[in-house]
């Protein structure tokens, strides 16, 4: 297959993904629906499903079809996880839009996210034992993620061990089962389906660390969100209470003391600080050898235009603005 | 088999899913895994592991031992909701004990309640495809029967039909899917399945009209949580405002209004004027005809040690105190 063929192939397969998402939502309970058509739908960079797409595609799948549905139910258990953050992080934006606990109170956010992960594993019956242990397994390692971090934010205490295993569970775990389990309903071999994995979870890891940073240095408008919002209420909290810890730490850049916070217009100045203690450099490095371990996982696959597509992947999260 | 035959596989499938329960929770985290284990052990009548095991050794099911896991992921399931619910309930108290929530506050709360709902997965995947449907489909109507509560509750408007509707999906639908499971599982035929599944529906209805019976009329020591809390907050508030509403509102009684709840000492004088209004009584008489409705259907299945246990089951259901 040529890759401009690859590339149709992905941009139908995600026109298809946005139509289910758009239809997955069939609730007679209005808040339900308008909530959850609210978050699902006209937003988000929809990265875990060109995974599943890609590592399908990759892996020597034929028919796109196919993994529709369960890149769709991947991008739901994403979402769900973000109207339930929104909650705890009492976000009021997200995707560009008024995030749900914003608009419709905690109570229907918290009900929403449920009914979002209810419908995950509708889209996911009807692929049967392994794919569903895959993403239960998956999901519960999302939840431990968040828990992480939240018990950071709340104890005040993140070290960079700290820091990996949060992002390892609440956000690469899913690139790699997105990249797992595409490859795997290609009917890969075993070893094909490993490096996938391997793939997914270090451009899962890639991911995450841009997140970070652009949550330092990011453009709200780009980002559809207000950045310092983590770090004022999660990971960036710590990384300044604990001298800069995390992304300062791995700089062994000047120390970042609390009383920063205390004076006036404390989280510009706080990001001011990060941004000036070459944190945001050491995380960029950070970012960029995740990325070398993806390309890596990579090159254990035959060559084809899928692959080509995946290693574009890498590039886009890299460089993305938004 | 003998009736005491079948209460000791009953007791000791009940058993099994105590000690499923109590190893369910392996995470490494240990808010989750200390709030996790809080709720899950030691409290709950676990009368839906009862109908799940009972439905299968009524419908010829000769191993036990096969819907235990099954049992254990509907139980964790309720408990998941539990937890959810205290935290929109605002609910201090629960199966006797301090509620998560109130523990461990609302952020790990509602991590720990997405926790349980992966875990009722991870027991699912197993069981195949049309169990995960049936499973997924219910935590819809779970949630779908929530957030109608939820909604009533904030408009203040409730009639006999929305309490249908809200019983019928938070609480039914689950006693219906443990039977329906049960009994697939046990290879029954599809008349049998359509019995047991229809006893189990109401059965919870049953369960549902008692239950909130209780939370007027019965002793908090017993129940293990405040009475009148769900009055306070959901169903009762919105009886007593639309002129004892729902319960009332089958009765034809005295109009209960308003104003009394402004008095001193609102709850006991509400909960007083529903006590006396005859509501209960009404009540009581619907819980009977669902309970007669749940006999009924049991009647178009095989004689049996099982299913005269589940006639019993409809006894207890409609007896308890607790």
């Amino acid at each position: 297959m040529a890759k401009k063929q690859v590339k149709t192939l992905l941009n139908e397969g995600l026109s298809s993904v946005e139509g289910y998402l758009e239809s997955l939502v069939t609730s007679d309970v209005k808040t339900l629906y308008d909530a959850s058509h609210h978050i699902l739908t006209g937003g988000g960079k929809r990265v875990r499903p060109q995974v599943v797409i890609l590592a399908y595609l990759a892996a020597g799948g034929q028919e796109v079809e196919e993994v529709i549905p369960l890149a769709t139910a991947v991008e739901t258990l994403h979402t769900a996880t973000l109207v339930h953050d929104d909650i705890n992080d009492h976000s009021d934006m997200r995707r560009g839009k008024v995030s749900v606990p914003s608009r419709w109170g905690r109570t229907f956010a918290l009900l929403t996210g449920d009914y979002l992960f209810a419908k995950v594993y509708e889209l996911m019956a009807p692929y049967g034992s392994p794919y569903n242990e895959i993403m239960s397994n998956t999901s519960v390692r999302l939840v431990e993620g968040e828990t992480l971090q939240a018990l950071a934010a709340k104890s005040g205490e993140m070290d960079r061990e700290t820091y990996k295993k949060i992002i390892s569970r609440k956000t690469a775990s899913l690139f790699e089962a997105s990249a797992h389990m595409g490859a795997k309903l290609a009917g890969a071999t075993e070893a094909q389906v490993e490096a996938l994995a391997d793939y997914g979870y270090n451009l899962g890891l890639t991911f995450q660390i841009v997140d970070d940073i652009l949550d330092i240095v990011g453009d709200p408008d780009k980002l559809g969100k207000p950045t310092g919002l983590d770090m004022l209420q999660n990971r960036g909290v710590m990384m300044v209470q604990n001298g800069g810890a995390v992304l300062a730490e791995m700089s062994n850049a000047a120390t970042l003391t609390m009383p920063a916070v205390l004076e006036d217009d404390p989280m510009q100045r706080m990001m001011d600080d990060l941004r000036e203690s070459g944190a945001v450099e050491v995380a960029r490095t950070q970012a960029r050898e995740m990325a070398n371990r993806a390309r890596a996982a990579l090159d254990q696959l035959p060559d084809s235009e899928a692959r080509e597509l995946l290693y574009d992947l890498v590039d886009q999260v890299m460089e993305r603005d938004k």
